[in-house]
């Protein structure tokens, strides 16, 4: 009769105590806070979709990673493994009944079956935003300040490295290396990891040594935004659409960032960015904490084409802007620089001294709720006796409360004992003095 | 090359676009609110486990509706179709991490292959609260004064039906039927479904003509909260522990509600509410609105003597006293008594007169957000030339923001038209000016 089933939980695969949860929670709020404050919606999809709508194409990593089964109903269904494919498949599917420009973001679990030895984690969260359905610069940049605002808004000071994929596009058409666009972007891409002089030998052997050189001089361009700019627009033939746009989210960036960002150069135009052989087309960009810069891009986007094209038969394509941010390496980044959001927890408890009385602390403490004092009641008077005060004070610092109440004999009538945990001061006081003192 | 994939959802899975997806975040953070100012927490847990901790036991219609499949590891694994089975789990894997009595709120999606015919969702969001670690009364009755609290706090009136097992079952003790306890329990629990007449007869063919008329009479026992409990305890055989626990919650009703809710019976004795065969050994309750009763139960639980006994080799038992809210069901519930928490919608917008100022349209945004007001940039000026600040009313209209803002030439410093979008009237205000009248 005794089954016993040990309580383990899959590798990769997290609890949250309450701890980390109430931190998890206040770090998503304040990040909708923005996103709000931007004019932003949420919008969810759900865990499971179909395998073909989730693998797409299909293929690569994606394909071994992803989680795929068959459900009751011998469906061939899968946990998604991003936001951005469920959200190319929701717009194809809800476009009539969105308002276009769209700007929605979306915080959700996705699943991966990574290889958890790298430290990856096989459940984690995303949050992505997007704006849709306009090409104007000015979403550009609107995502560009959303990030900015969201990170300091974290106590984080940033630089976000910019680029644009069609004026990188651009310059190799115009050393006539335009068809080796794939092997260079692979490349380029893993500069960072493996080093310029590694970089170096493998652009030769795709591209032979002098436009290796080139290609080097452009993705190695340095000086402030202006001074980049000039350079490769110059390695690039000369002014273009694409030089153009950099230059006006140049100028967006100036007029909007007057005066008010503690960093004055939070923007740099860094031609080493390609964001690899994503789907991106035009702007690209990828974030950096400057206290923490290598732990590498804690969000990262760009500007792609067409949104939907494979859930979609109509001409007309849905290009975006949009970025996501990871919130595991945002935790593990404010955690390291000591910038978490603090826990919000009850400010006070009111000690059980006569368990029969238990609805009276609570008519006492919906007083104080209502006053938007938290308030939990404890429970049991415990058989410690006239030790048992103590012991709630002992459970209240557990629990990281700052106040212990004593309640009178008539709880919401008589004084009471207000103590301090920290200070470990006790005062008299009445209903209304206690909540003069709290709020 | 042209693949197209058609954009469908899976039976019985959701897309939540932006106003339904806005509401259930008010909802979840209104409900959340209050459990902290309660000083309850929140925890997660994964979304799948290994099947076997999630099957228990097995059998049964869980077994039937379960998503369940290998993963890439060749592992049994499940998505979680619950928050009760991973929290007894949790417990049992955490409970020396963890302060008692432990108060925990768990708010998160769970995935059932049900019959979508009936009307149910194959993907939705529970909401649990237990108190864990307690025996003590206190706690049964702080489950019963957060659900109230809760719902009022929605703006709904309820009424909780509030019964005890372990009186029911003395009572069949005391008339020599506890061996039919089981098919007696299944029978009960139809009763608002098959009605009396069909109840009695099942009672008769499992205990007898004369038991199925006292079966009847202490389950249909009516009255105020202290006569129906002077009814059964009699009806049990007189006083009892059980008895006296609902006694003791009775006083703890008055004094808690003494002058504070509107609905001044919130709390009713209703011995036919039982739970069915649900693990629950003491208290008992059900939920129902005042203004929409027939939609059953939106709020049930109970207290159980040993959350994690499959999953615990220790001695020591963790009972508890938890409750669970069916989110859709509330929101079925608000959206027909009228009572769905509004959508929170940015307050302003500002026209996009000219998009080279887009970064200066930004800074003036800023600055409003920065006080608190949540602010919309327009991106594209469109090109409807001179029309064009029409269909950005247009715009805003739809996306239920109040006012718009037509910048000047010099968009922090100018005076700007402020529209307001329900009386059509504009008026020439300063920034100052017009965070007064936003604010």
């Amino acid at each position: 009769m005794a089954v016993y089933i040990e309580p383990k939980i899959l590798k990769g695969f997290r609890d949250f105590l309450p701890d980390a949860e109430i931190v998890r929670r206040n770090l998503t709020e304040k990040i909708e806070n923005v996103f709000c404050s931007f004019g932003f919606v949420p919008i969810d999809t759900p865990a499971m979709e179909y395998a073909e709508i989730l693998l797409g194409k299909g293929g690569g990593e994606t394909e071994k990673q992803i989680y795929r089964f068959k459900d009751n109903g011998e469906r061939d269904v899968a946990l998604r493994f991003d936001l951005t494919v469920p959200f190319a498949r929701f717009i194809a599917l809800h476009r009539a009944e969105l308002t276009f420009p769209f700007k929605r973001y979306h915080i959700g679990k996705v699943w991966r079956g990574e290889n958890t030895q790298r430290g990856r984690f096989r459940e984690f969260t995303q949050c992505d935003f997007d704006i849709i359905g306009s090409d104007s610069p000015s979403s550009d940049f609107e995502i560009l300040l959303l990030i900015q605002t969201t990170l300091l808004n974290l106590g984080l000071e940033i630089t976000i490295h910019v680029n644009h994929r069609g004026l990188f596009n651009k310059f190799l058409q115009h050393i006539n290396q335009s068809e080796k666009l794939v092997d260079v972007l692979r490349t380029v891409d893993k500069l960072s990891k493996v080093g310029e002089e590694e970089t170096k030998k493998s652009l030769e052997s795709i591209a032979g040594e002098e436009n290796a050189k080139k290609i080097l001089e452009f993705i190695g361009a340095k000086g402030n935004f202006t001074e980049v700019l000039n350079r490769i627009t110059e390695l690039s033939g000369g002014s273009s659409p694409e030089s153009d746009r950099l230059l006006t989210l140049y100028e967006f960036m100036k007029d909007a960032n007057a005066g008010n960002a503690p960093n004055s150069e939070p923007f740099v135009l860094d031609p080493s960015i390609t964001r690899g052989l994503d789907y991106y087309t035009g702007v690209v960009f990828e974030t950096f904490l400057n206290d923490l810069p290598d732990i590498g891009s804690i969000c990262s986007g760009g500007r792609y084409d067409n949104l939907c094209a494979l859930y979609s038969k109509e001409k007309e394509t849905v290009s975006g802007v949009g970025s996501s941010i990871g919130l595991d390496r945002l935790l593990a980044a404010l955690e390291t620089v000591g910038k978490l959001p603090a826990a919000k927890k009850p400010q006070i408890a009111i000690a059980c001294v006569n368990a029969e009385k238990s609805g009276e602390y609570q008519a006492l403490a919906q007083s104080f709720r209502k006053d938007g004092i938290n308030c939990e009641v404890f429970l049991d008077a415990g058989a410690g006796g006239e030790k048992q005060p103590v012991k709630q004070f002992v459970l209240a610092e557990k629990k990281g409360i700052r106040y212990v109440i004593i309640p009178g004999d008539e709880p919401l009538k008589d004084k009471m004992t207000l103590r301090n945990l920290s200070t470990r001061e006790n005062r008299e006081v009445s209903v209304e003095e206690a909540k003069k003192t709290l709020k």
